[in-house]
């Protein structure tokens, strides 16, 4: 029952609080003109290239890289994790029915509240930091088990039990086909999933961080994310780049399909991006992913990317326009066999952890986020009318 | 998959966003030192006191208070929309199972998660306006009865079916007994109801706001909404003020009890307000209400009223002390039969259709609300250790 704390003072800022500084944070950051982000003190791409999921995560949310015992043991807790509460598994199937046009989002959004509450996660004011960060882990590692098990019940499949001896990423792909996946593939998606965790500060992530401001429990932060993430401003379709390749068609039409979409001032989905002066340090890095695959569709691609980026050069000179990461995540996520629809909740798989995190952080706080609004209707009161 | 958009110049604020105007809103307003709240251009209390709770809804979401056809019409397909729909009446017995110690708004938040994908709400920048404030109607309709079902659920009961021939306020008494209510005590929960609609900005509307910049669905910006209200900072506990007259127990014992807990500089809980130099315009309005029902616990919720404020007085010189809506709002729910559980989702059941409002208004935008934050960790990359 709190209140706008109609401060004395009001601040005006720009719209969409763009560029205004809400929090200290130290879990990481975006620069763009460098073309480099990190996690804590270190690369993310570097992280991606030489880690495992798991001990990116335990960075992220104990603040440090494991050492080889707490890597071992910080793994074997989340394996444990991930088999879901029989009362959330249970109610699986109904969720999964309901899904319909809201999309798998909405899904696990119902699904991560109801193992919060079934996990009987309490307030984060309300229980010590390792408690908090122990909820936060419970949830992440579910996460893959929810969205999996949701996409084969809406595709009339029986959900496949988590398996402990895999690892996140690979288990997930198990998950999702029933089969233990190539090491390759799975070492693709890992990397992907740690590439994801975090990018700066973004919608969901503040959602997460308001609602943790409050005190609410690690889920309802969590599903606050999700449903943001949801939003077609943020979220996104990375499958939309796909889409792309697949309107093209063939080599011999790039051209004229790139130019007419130039030149109409349409905007070309996978590239460009708002912080990066540079290459995506994240495309990049998918690209080479991709490229150890090899194939004709990532030839393809490769060849998309040449032609958009002279073509832009050419039609659009002195604006630097490269793929986003949406462009080869998109590629990657097909080569490793993830269905279009479970490109987004891919996506959460990885950012969940970066969630955590931030809730973490902002638990430390005791400060509420509460902006104000400014009035601007007609003068009241006006007296109210009789009912007709 | 969007980004900080790191602009270039970063804005530095009060922490928390405090006094940050983050939008304009034609909503209402708090203005403290005249102690006066306003929905629209009419004063809250007013409404309160001369409309029903349809009718106010009707206000908030359509912008105008409903003619007598629109007022007809408005009420008979809000009344149809109680019913839920089967795959989420189904679904409860679940969600209420999970409850435990998450309290009554987790299960809240997977009930109306679940019931915006089985309603097939989507994404609010891909609909229309008259969708999307049909979506919020379709929601904000179905909260008395998944809130009382769930606490039936709890209860060992069975749910009961809502009745369209009753009032919001009086369907909402009935689902949670089984029997028809007292008129007196229906309109009191109405009249409390409308006054909670909504109180400037505060935690819970302003992650509605955020969820709904991002263009996600309506049941993606309730339930982050839910989800913030549940934090102890925000949603408090609307039953503390009656702990404090239990605790006190009976009338010699006021002056004693609250001398100590002033002395040791504890906060008398209901007393007290972030924004009104006044007294809390929702508090004299329902000390009107409580003092139409009468009785002992009125009687004395009077006394320790008047009691307290003439020890602060004493006490606490140049402090204007008075009760807040907390106070007064609790002994009206106690007389009207609601269970202490059921406060914070009774206030859910007001506040919804102030969220709405905000969901709505929000959606008029297109401009997403995104702060930044301030990288203030180790610097950054240090190379990563190998794997030990």
């Amino acid at each position: 029952m709190s209140v706008n704390r109609a401060a004395a003072t009001r601040v005006d800022v720009p719209r969409g609080l763009a560029g205004v500084v809400v929090t200290d944070t130290e879990i990481g950051d975006v620069r763009g003109v460098e073309g480099f982000y990190h996690y804590r003190q270190y690369s993310a791409v570097e992280l991606a290239q030489t880690r495992g999921f798991e001990d990116v995560w335990h960075l992220l949310v104990h603040g440090g890289l494991p050492d080889a015992e707490q890597s071992a043991a910080f793994a074997a807790r989340t394996a444990e994790l991930r088999r879901l509460p029989d009362g959330v598994r249970a109610a699986l199937p109904a969720i999964a029915a309901a899904g319909g046009d809201s999309g798998p989002l909405a899904g696990m959004r119902t699904a991560l509240s109801l193992l919060g509450a079934a996990q009987g996660f309490r307030p984060v004011y309300d229980i010590d930091a390792a408690r908090r960060r122990e909820d936060t882990v419970v949830a992440a590692a579910a996460v893959p088990t929810l969205l999996t098990a949701l996409h084969r019940l809406r595709s009339g499949l029986a959900p496949v039990e988590p398996r402990a001896d895999l690892s996140y990423a690979a288990n997930y792909l198990y998950m999702l086909t029933g089969v233990e996946p190539d090491p390759r593939k799975a070492r693709a998606v890992e990397q992907y999933l740690i590439s994801t965790i975090d990018h700066g500060f973004n919608a969901s992530t503040f959602t997460a961080r308001v609602i943790a401001s409050t005190g609410a429990d690690v889920a309802a932060c969590l599903v606050g994310a999700v449903g943001a993430l949801s939003g077609p401003l943020h979220g996104g379709a990375p499958s939309r780049a796909l889409d792309t390749l697949d309107a093209i068609g063939t080599p011999e039409r790039i051209d004229p399909w790139i130019r007419e979409r130039v030149l109409a001032g349409e905007r070309i989905m996978g590239f460009g991006h708002a912080v990066y002066r540079t290459e995506d340090p994240r495309s990049r890095m998918l690209r080479e992913i991709a490229l150890e695959f090899g194939g004709p569709r990532v030839d393809f691609a490769v060849e998309v990317e040449r032609r958009v980026e002279a073509i832009l050069a050419e039609l659009k000179p002195g604006r630097e326009l490269h793929t986003n990461v949406e462009f080869y995540a998109g590629v990657v996520m097909e080569l490793c066999g993830l269905p279009r629809s479970m490109f987004t909740p891919t996506f959460a798989a990885g950012r969940v952890v970066g969630w955590s995190a931030n809730i973490l952080e902002q638990a430390e706080d005791s400060k509420i986020i509460r902006p104000v609004a400014r009035y601007v209707g007609p003068g009241a009161p006006v007296k109210v009318p009789d009912a007709a």
